[in-house]
Order: C-alpha cells, then structure tokens, then sequence
C-alpha cells in the first residue's frame, strides 16, 4: 500500500513525472506509478478514483498536457487533494495543459504546479502528508535549509568563476 | 427519441448553448437538452456518453467554460460526432475554454466550433446529419442562400442608411 | 469516387495532413488528397467547394496554417461538414492558424481538431460517416477498444521499466 | 465611379468602418461603401474582387472579425493593394481578426492596420493614392501639420488644466 | 487556535478570498483571514510566514494580484502546504497573477487554484486536512454529493423552463 | 527648473499620467507636464529629447499606449534615465503598450513599470533622484513606512469589518 | 533614384528583409536598401524619413523587431506609404514586434505584412506602384498566375508522391 | 564597497546576467556579483536587501526567471532603485517572467527592461548613477555615440555585402 498515486496519461510523460517520484523518494514515501488516461481509459480512470482513497492512497499526483483532463477528472471523483501536473507539448509551451487543469469550476479544486515541474507535484504532497506526520515536515524542513545551501553554495561558485571573493 | 443531445454543465450555461437549439429548430431536427456536468456529475456523464449511441443520438453537442472537460471526456466514452462549445467566463474571454476543448489527443477528436458560437454548433449538427440525409442537406443549402440573401440586404440597407445607392 | 476530399494549401503540409490519411485507411474509408489553396488558387477553391457534393465526397479534411482560409471559406461554398486542421507553422505555435480557423461567424461552422493534430481529422471524419454506416461506427468502436488496450500496456510497460508491478 | 472601394462583412461593422469613410472624405478622395462578405457572398466576393480593378477601383478596404477571411482573399483575387482592417468582437479583443488578416502566407500581401482603426485604412489609402497623385500627397502632408497643431495645443490645454504653463 | 490562515495583500481583495472562508465556514474548519502583504509588510510575512507551523496553522490560504508574490514568497518559509489564489487586477484578466503565482522554481511549490477562484482554495483546504481527519473528508464527500445532486437539479429546472421533460 | 520631466502623448493620457505627478508631489520633487507625442510631434520629440538634460531635467517619465514609441526614441536621444509606462487603450489590455515599451534592444534601455501604473514611476523617479540626495531617499523610506502602516490598517479594518480580532 | 527604400535596424535583418529586395527585383523595380535604425540613429532615420519623398522614394519598406518603432516613426516623418515586416526575435515569436508595428494611433498608418513575411512587403510594395503603373501591375498580375500555377503543380507532384492521380 | 550590485536567483543565470556586468565594467562602475535567491535564500535576501544602501551600493540589479519574484521583494525592502532583469525558461519565453517581475503594486516599483535583455540593465544602472555623476553621464553619451557609429557602419557594410554603394 502506498501513500501517494502518481498517473498520468501516457508513458512518453514519465521523463517528466519521474521527478515527482524522485522527490518522493527523497522523503522516503511510499508510491506507485501507472497510466492512466482520461481520454483512452475513462472507465478505468473512473474506477481509479472512485477506489483510490480506500485503496489508502492520501495524495494523487496527476500529469497531463494538452486538453489535460486527467487532474480534474480524478479530483471530481474523490475527496482526496489531487496535484495537477501541466505537461508541455509540441506547441503552445504547456500553455493549454495549464489552463486545462487549473480554472476548474468552483467546488472541485486541483492543486496546479508549475508547467513540467513534477519536482514541486512531490514536495507538495510531502508537504501535505506533512500536516499530520512531523517526521515528513521534519524532511521538508530539511529539504529547504539544503535547498538554502545549495543556493548559498552557487554565489561562491559563481564568484570563485568569476575569480572575485563573494560580494554580500 | 431525439437525433441531438445538447448538454452543458449547468443551467446558466442555456443562454448561449440555446441558440444551438434554435439552430436545430430551424433544420426541423429533434433534440434532448439537458444538464451533464463532467465535474459535477463524472459517473451521470460516463453513463450518459456511453448509451447516447444505443438510445438513438446520433450527434452531441456539449458546451461548457474553463477547464472544459465535458466535450472531451464524452467524445472518450461514445463513438459518435461530438460538437464542442468552448463558452468564455468571467476571466480570459473563453481561451481557457477552447484549449481546454479543441487540444485533445490523437484518438479522440471533438468537433470544435468558435467561442460562444453554439449556433454554430447547431449548424454543424444538421450538415453532418445532411451527410445521410438529403431533405437536411437541403436545408443547409436553403439557409445558405438566405444568409446570402440577408447579407445582401445588409449592404443595401447599410447604403440607403448613407443616402447613397449601392456602389457594387 | 470517393467519400473524403483532404485537401491543403501546399504539398508542404503533407507531413501533417498524412495523419488524416492514415486515420482514413485503417477505417477503410476512400479519400483523394489533393492541394487546393484559398489564397493561391481562389477560383479553383471555389469550383472545388461548390461540387465537392455532387461529386460525391462526404466529408471535406482542409489543413491550413497562418492566416488560415481554407477551411472556413470551403465551408461557405458546400454544404457538407468540413473538418479544419490548424497547421503550426515557424513563429506563434499555431495560434494564428487556430483562430483563423475555429472563429467562424455564425452560420458558416467547421469542426476544429487539435493544432497539427490531422489524425483527429480522419477520426472525426469517421465518426461523421459513422452516423448512418453501422460499419464505420463498429471501426471507431473497434478503434477506441485498441486505444484503451494499448493505453493499458503502457503502464505495464512502465512499470516494467521501473521493476516494479503495475499498481492500481 | 470611385477610387476606393470600402467592404465590410456585415452593416453591423459600419460603426468601425465609417471612420475609414471620413478620413477619405476629408482627403477628397471618392470611395464606395458596400457589404461583401467572404462567408455568406462568397461568389459575389469573388466577382467583386476580379473585377474592382476593371470598374476603376485603386485601392480596396475590407474590415472583417473573428475568422477574419474577407481582406486576404480579396487580396488573392485582384492586384491592387488591399488594406485590411481587423475588428474586435465579443471576445479576444481582435487578436483573431488581427492574426487571420496579417498572417497571409508569401505571395499575398495584406496591409494589415490597427485592430479597429479604420481611420488610418483611409489615410494609408490616401498615402498610397498620394504616391502618384500629388494633389492627394499635398493634403497627406497638410493633415500631419494639423494632426501636429492639434497635439500641440494639447500639451497647452493640459497645463492650462493644471493652472502651469507649458513647460518645455 | 485555527487550522487555517487566510492571507491577501489588501482588504480590497476580500470580497473574493471571503469565498474561501465560506467553504471553510461550511466544513466547520477554523480559520483566521488576515491582511499580509508581500510588498508592503515583507518583514511580517516573513515573520508570519516563519512561525505559522508553531502557531498551529495546518494550511495556508494566500491570495494576490497582479506581480502575485506572496503565496510563494510564504512558500519558501514554511513547510506547511502553501494554496495561492490569482486575483484578477483591472488588466490582464489574471494572467499575470496566475503566472507570478504557479511558475515556481523546481523546490518551492505553491498548490494553485483557478483565478479569483477562491471557494476551491477553501475545498482544497479541506481535502488536505481530510488526508488525516476523516470527518472533514467525510464532509468533503457530502459536499461533492451535494454538487451532484444541486447539479442534477438544474437540469431538471433548465427542462421545466422549456416547458419538456428532462431527456437523459 | 525642474527634476522631472512627465511626458505623454496626449492629454487624455493625464488621468493616468497624474498619478506620476501626484506621488512627485508628495515627495517635493519638481516636475513639469506636457504632451509630446512621439508620432504626431516626431521633431518636437527630438528637440524635447536631446535639449532635456541640459535644461537640467534628470529624469523623465514617458507614458504611452499602443505601438508605444515615445519612452524608447527619448531613450535613443538622451543620457537621461527614461522611465516608460505602458498605457492600456480599448483592446489588448496593454499588453501592446507594454511590449512595445519593455522589448528595446540592447543598448538602449527604458525603465518599464506596470500597465497604467503611473505612481509607480513617480516613485521610481524618487528612487533614482535618492541615489545622491539623501533627503528624497529618507522621503522614499519614510513612504515605506506609512505604505507598511496602512496595509496593517488594513488588516484591522478587515477583521474589525468581520467582527473578529486580527489573528495573527 | 529608386522607387522604393528597404530599411532595416541591423545588417542581422538582411537574411530576412533580402526577400522583399528580391521580390521588388523580380518586379523590376529599382530600390535602395541600408540600415536606419530608429534607437541607434534616430537623428538619422529623422533626416531618411523627411527627405525620402524629395529624394524620389515611392514606398519605404521597414524592418524591425522587439520594441520594433523604425516604420512608426519613420511613417510619422513622411507622407510616403510605410509598409512594416515585423521581424522575430530570440523571444515572443514576433508577438512584440508586430504589436509595436501594427497597434498605431490613429492619424499614422503603418501597412504591416506578416511576421518574417518581406517578401509580402515588396509585392505590396509593387502592388502600391502598380495603381499609377500599369506594367507593374500586369506584373503582379503575371505573378499571380505563376503563384497558381505552382500551386497546381505541388497537388500533382503530390499526388505523384503518393502515386495516385489527382482527385479534383 | 561597490556602487551596483547585480543578484540573481542562480549561478546558471550567470551567462544571461553576465551582460551587465561587461555593460557596468564598460563605464567602470563598480559591482559586487552574487547568487541572492527569493525562494532559496528567503531571509538571506531580506538580510541583503535592507542592508544594500547602508553597505553603499547605490542600484541593485536583479535577474530572476518564472515565477520572478526577487527584484519586486528587494525593491519592498529598499529605498535604492531596482532594475529587474526578466530571464526567459524552458517554457513561455519569458512571458511569465516579465509579468511577474514589471506588473508591481502601486508603491513598489521596478525598473524592469527586456526579457533576457541585462546589457540594458547595466546601461540603465550607468544612467541612473549619471544623474549625479557627470563623467559617467558623459560615457553613457560616448557609448550612445559609438552604437551610433556602428550602427552606420552595418549600413555601409550591408551594401559592401551587396556590392552597391550606401544609398541614403
């Protein structure tokens, strides 16, 4: 049994919604990945929904681009917070993926990230499983003081480039 | 039994997809409207697109605003035509809507038609039920040639309204 | 004499109007392909448009890019459905060729697919014909069956990839 | 007969178009007004544009929204310079109109103005009318003095306003 | 003690973040709404910001406009689940709101809703709070029963105003 | 003899541009105000341009709507620091405006500001005449005072409007 | 002495202003091509833009992209028509430049072709020429049935292609 | 003790934002270069921002990218002018970046230039500081006179390229 769901609609996205099961990973949750399609599969993704919170899924992390429908679809089917991930195509730069997925109409929310950034679909629901579990906000606070590191660590790297001393 | 099924995710929806209806009344065909909300009703809507067929339908129109799933989702449960009215809302003047319709993946397409444009959509109904039926193709060549015969009248008018006789 | 007319304005979009052919061939549907151009063979467009119906064809496929006048104009000389393909070209991702094509005014629609997404067009075209040849719509029924089981093997796939059991 | 021949795709346009009117009219220049429409006259579109130049025409103006058609293919039909003006309708603020009349593909040339700025259509067509018609070009240059007069007195009537004198 | 804080960068923006606190209202969730902006108090939003965790605050509800800052400047200095509300300005119609608020760095994310869609910040809210309290999901699944059941109602009501049955 | 010079091309302009003046004024800054339209006064444009920095002006604030020239050919003739504000006219919401000031190309910059947001280039101004007068910069800091006081205002009238105690 | 001036801001423009030279070569039509660039030598292109038509100059053709103001300003200093070729640059696809090109007050017209389009801009140009010259104008004439020809051409290379014979 | 100093979200946005600083070493203006991240390095950046004008720098320059937030929190922090730097990512070309950074609240402006565009943020920082330093003023006019030089001589080798002599 696993905590977070991560679907999407085809297996050509999982370049991109590989780094939500990474970021999982990195927080040590549990998680499974499949395909589901909201256009190729409806009836499964309607059982897929319907299920997934007794199945004890918490979270589902949804990738889609395009008429990306699979976020909204799922969320209207469960209570469970659903993460909409907007995938970029071919044309418009992921513009139609997120517009798809996050003016849901008023009582159905997806909570949208950023076009392609799968990474933030995992922190979020790390952080959502957060609220009730103080050993994961525990890793997101320790995520964020290595994220301010890392950070911290690229002004002296770009200063050792650029042979100066760091400024500030 | 109706040859059209227009649905729309709510009843506030009627004052632009009306004009559909009106459309089909002028071409003599019959229609069924009513309520199906992809969001709303997902379970209501996967069982109406997947009997429209067998209860006769031969066409549907569905209209609805933002993240617009409703045209994609029952084009994915029917074999038949689907007419998709991308309706614009408060904020991004229907953009929203119309990716979220006329974007969908290979596989499954939905006839879509301009924002707001539901009379349009009646129109298409009656051409493509015209395919197999010559009395309805006949009156899409009729209201061919009354458009024709009004835009004429416009030009007329739009010249007597400047005191001048129509210059072409 | 055959039932699908897919026409473009340039041999050069024939990489993306193939689709529509492809689509057309695995219903087994007779189609011709040919160039009619708004803007470069506007009289030919014209005789094209005017007795595509008597010349048999059922549906009309128009791909065009830009300033896109095919298809809307073909509409307003036939009264047979005509199917749009907005073709992206170098700059603007097929937005231009999008809106040139989906805003029609009211009584003159054509049923919009997917920006570069002719495959859509051939489906839809078969779903068209499907209305009154039970043949054709068991094909988009067989076709949507192969879509959901193909759907279904990328998550295995996926799964397989990753080592791990296909979950839901 | 007349220098500039003013289409529109409906009498409902007049409102934006007429400014077009009253810049040639305080050039001098004659002009005919009418309603041509590429969706619903699409015939007599085409007769009107094979023949605008054999009745004298020198220059044509065509104002059209949305699925904006009508410039572009007057402009594949005649070789005189066509100007088009891009209206704005309900919805996008005349994006539509302002891409389906500039995109034209190479060969065909649109001289695209601002979306609803018919005045400058007339003036354009006065600067073109104006290159061999030097009575024409007088009063071109006669209107830019009065256009700079007036921008003038405007910077005096708004320190006046605020009770200053105009400062530079 | 509340659950959730409701943040925006005005008083002016509460006529439509008072939405989210209805949904809240309807939960039976607690909150506490307050002005916190990012531009004009960034010293107490981070100070908020920093100590909402300890002060018991389980969510965090930011609504903005326009160079929409602080959802995601709150982001970055909490580890609790951080839900952003684009508040469409006088221009734009929200889109600048919706890009400064969901196009967050990979590390960082922000749950973004719909613009001026502040009832489904309320929602998601409690979907997330859900994930460990079953009464709250419990109430989240009434509330979608309700939507369904208000949904189908106005079908009924869309088929009484026709004066027909309601078809499906 | 003033610090800043405010242009703009017309004075319909003024209920936006004041907004520049007025913030000018509460930080004792001198300012002149005047039309100079980079299209209809080009020449007084330039005399006005290359003569502003030595008629002792140090600052200029330009604003402009539509194909917005002015901000960018003042830059092109002076040392001066341009400040542009984009004005938005009846379509596109200034997005036009703000393109055609924000996109100059490298070598000659304008320091754009958000659409209508004429305060904010008075401010602005302020900021830059506070390089080296320590008295304007001690006004713009003290102007950050009593903006972080009202926003906190704000947030008791929110609370006190809902009848609770501010909360955080 | 030539009929028309090609301007460009950079010499980097010439692989996209070169095909309105060729067009106007093919035409035979005497031009002149250098670079004015509105920002670099705004004293400059004032001096071009007030002497062009004394010098003989018929059509000014102008390039630019970004915060593109060389055919604006240059139309605002001479009473010649000014046909604008919005050029794309590294971002926005030519968005800003045909925004900056096209969006003219009223009073000022600037004839836009499409994005990229030069080649639009010198057969526009030959178009403006041919109203007073009717060897140009049987030019364009001749032009256009070339342009049908070649388009004949590609539907039966086409179909040579696919090894069918053409259908229409 | 610096006069500019130039931050930006990451050292890979080091080969955007490196161009201002070769624009401020051309004027010999002193900068200090550092990694200052909104999101990264939220209390960093506040620590940076309210301390720059008493550490003597006189013009902070920052470049940041999607959700842009960090030249708008500095500018909240500071009485200094702030230059914002839009630096385009993989998707939107920088729209999102733009947005975020210029569209600020009435109150807190940013001087923002042109996506990816920092060689105009140094010269913009070089006329900031020339208000009050003459010999910096005076090498912000050689510059504008050296752009000037080679923008004529792209003319002159234009026509080289073209073997025709300059023809203006």
């Amino acid at each position: 049994m696993s905590d977070v769901a991560i679907i999407m609609g085809s297996d050509s996205d999982w370049p991109v919604m590989e780094e939500a099961a990474k970021a999982l990973d990195s927080f040590g949750i549990s998680y499974t990945a499949d395909v589901v399609s909201a256009h190729r599969m409806p009836e499964e993704m309607v059982e897929f929904a319907k299920n997934a919170a007794t199945k004890g899924y918490k979270v589902i992390i949804a990738g889609a681009g395009g008429a990306a429908h699979l976020p909204g679809m799922v969320a209207s089917l469960t209570t469970l917070p659903v993460i909409g991930v907007p995938v970029s195509l071919k044309n418009l730069e992921g513009m139609d993926s997120l517009l798809s997925i996050v003016q849901m109409p008023a009582g159905i929310p997806v909570a949208t990230v950023g076009i392609d950034n799968a990474k933030n679909a995992g922190i979020l629901a790390a952080r959502i499983l957060g609220v009730s579990d103080s050993e994961i906000s525990a890793k997101v606070a320790l995520n964020l003081a290595e994220i301010n590191k890392e950070a911290k660590a690229k002004g002296a790297n770009l200063n050792a480039r650029r042979n100066t001393k760091t400024g500030f």
